[in-house]
């Protein structure tokens, strides 16, 4: 098993990694001291593990809700849905909130920990790559609205992430490339020989290699430990962590977050970044040729033609990065280096969209 | 102007009080960098202020959500309602909410902010004395829950306060005097010289002099300011600002938010709590009978004979402050000193609700 730290001071958690991990007993007991349990999950990944997590919970009362699956299930009025199950149960402040599921699951269960009696306890048991690698760790919680995605939400830490990496065998081939986006994007921000690496690793990846996945999760996890360590509500670096996000969030939004995944959007947003950092001067057209080869390696999809122009620019203005009117953007100086700006020409956001949209 | 420091670090924030504190340009502007700014007032306040607020405010963007009055639309829907109104209107995380009313708008708008985008700033400009003296200090917000008061909510620091006591001049009698149980609460919990000087001037305070007022919301929000700088999650001493709260919660979930003001039953909350002090000998027979001499002398409710003692007992177990399957009280030691404690007979409580409940 693998253990990473997230430090920040009291609110420090761990991160444990590896086959099993949902049912390492000690770590359970030290991250979970509450005797009520409500496990928050979704149709999909419930009938699966839910069975295992609770055995492994035990002695402890462990209540169900099992959400609809899918990113337009991500409502407030969910939210409330599981805050009344919360106070139907007389569950009390030293309750605990465990998502298991993937970035959905886990930004809800958060969310409504988050709110309830102002804040309780919630751990994270993340069974997607994509939540495994991202969204299980950091804090942001948070559900989407008709006018955006994740508008509405909370900063809240788990009290623990525990990734088991027995959970993605059960992932379907186009979810583990979703997740796959997100790992090349700590690539692309932050770690060039990561990106390399990845580069080199596509097929084992893709073939579900546990020692390459695995190597793939923590290095992740660590760029993102770092980052979240060293800025946590988001004032300056943890914005890079948003790369391909405000123009993948405008796919989202697009398309009713209903036929991309989130980490589609992302890796086509990326391609986007690297388009419009290379029309800016920042990088060679070859390493946006080199990005895209890679997207399109791990399935990606990277073809934005069928969507209007005119929408993407439009939804990119309601993302959250937006600053005295200007939308901020995470760009590219160089394969696995990054910046976020507001300083940029129009014109190169333009022509991007233009040549690359519908 | 009177000013009062909240010292909470990065998040630290002043407390102004006096006449015509909502228009004073200078400490408006300190507070409130932001263009756009969305005012949340309700149908009774929103008329007789909003618009002298609203001067004070330009050049800003100023929009505003008009809430109907009262404590029964202290909801998670009128939450949603005024996050659409933010991302209809397109704010960004610059934008600043602000509290235009007593605490159950306060709340509300400190609620929507801290979701709106994972937090937002706010100002709250209370109109009540109970949210001058209590409730617009120290980032308690949210909204009720058919189940149980406030037990949805986040902690979310206001950027100021900004306490007009010119706003005083309309609030109903029956309301002043119940803001009044909550000064009287902070002299009973850790300031018996302050008790002292509340039953002195009674009088005054009832005929609305200005200077004692003035004392009295000052004096309040030192104390309050002081514990919340010390312990800002209720983790231990805050806790003592819930005396009578308890108790006082139970009575208005038994009546249905309808019949007693907050204020109202914080004040024959605390007279239960006395009560129940003495009959675990902590507090004298004069002690108690002081105690309900003086809530009287404010006009303040101590009847609670026509609530069964039965349904008072059951909805205290689901108060935030149970722990391990034990309800927390504040009870007094004496006047002006009190403790939180779940060590105590509950014969006693028993036989206090049974004395003083139908």
């Amino acid at each position: 098993m693998q253990r990473i730290e997230v430090s920040l001071g009291t609110r420090s958690y761990p991160i444990l990694i590896g086959p099993g991990a949902m049912q390492a007993d000690e770590e359970l007991d030290r991250a979970i001291p509450a005797k009520d349990v409500l496990v928050i999950t979704n149709t999909t990944v419930g009938p699966l593990y839910a069975a295992k997590l609770v055995q492994a919970l035990a002695p402890r009362r462990c209540l169900e809700v099992v959400l609809p699956d899918g990113e337009v299930h991500k409502t407030f009025a969910n939210i409330s849905r599981v805050l009344d199950v919360l106070v139907a149960n007389r569950f009390a402040r030293d309750a605990c909130v465990i998502a298991l599921g993937g970035g959905v699951v886990g930004d809800m269960a958060g969310f409504a920990a988050a709110c309830y009696q102002r804040g309780i306890a919630f751990v994270q048991v993340p069974t997607t790559l994509l939540a495994q690698v991202d969204s299980s760790v950091g804090g942001k919680t948070g559900v989407n609205h008709p006018g955006g995605k994740n508008l509405i939400g909370a900063f809240h830490q788990p009290a623990a992430v525990f990734a088991d990496t027995d959970t993605l065998a059960t992932l379907p081939d186009r979810e583990l490339r979703a997740g796959l986006a997100e790992v090349i994007k700590y690539g692309l921000i932050i770690d060039r020989p990561f990106f390399d690496w990845l580069e080199g690793h596509a097929a084992a990846l893709l073939a579900r290699d546990t020692a390459a996945l695995t190597h793939a999760i923590k290095r992740s996890c660590e760029i993102k430990a770092g980052i979240v360590a060293r800025d946590e509500r988001e004032q300056g670096e943890r914005a890079l962590l948003n790369l391909g996000h405000t123009f993948g969030h405008a796919i989202e939004s697009a398309t009713n977050y209903s036929t991309w995944l989130h980490g589609e959007a992302v890796g086509a947003g990326m391609m986007l970044a690297a388009d419009m950092s290379q029309r800016l001067g920042w990088v060679s057209a070859a390493d946006v040729e080199r990005v895209e080869r890679v997207l399109k390696l791990f399935g990606l999809r990277t073809d934005v033609k069928t969507l209007p122009a005119a929408t993407i620019a439009e939804n990119m203005k309601i993302d959250k990065k937006v600053a005295a009117g200007r939308v901020r953007l995470v760009l590219l100086k160089a394969i696995g280096k990054s910046l976020i700006t507001g300083d940029y020409e129009d014109a190169a956001l333009r022509e991007t969209l233009r040549a690359r949209c519908g």
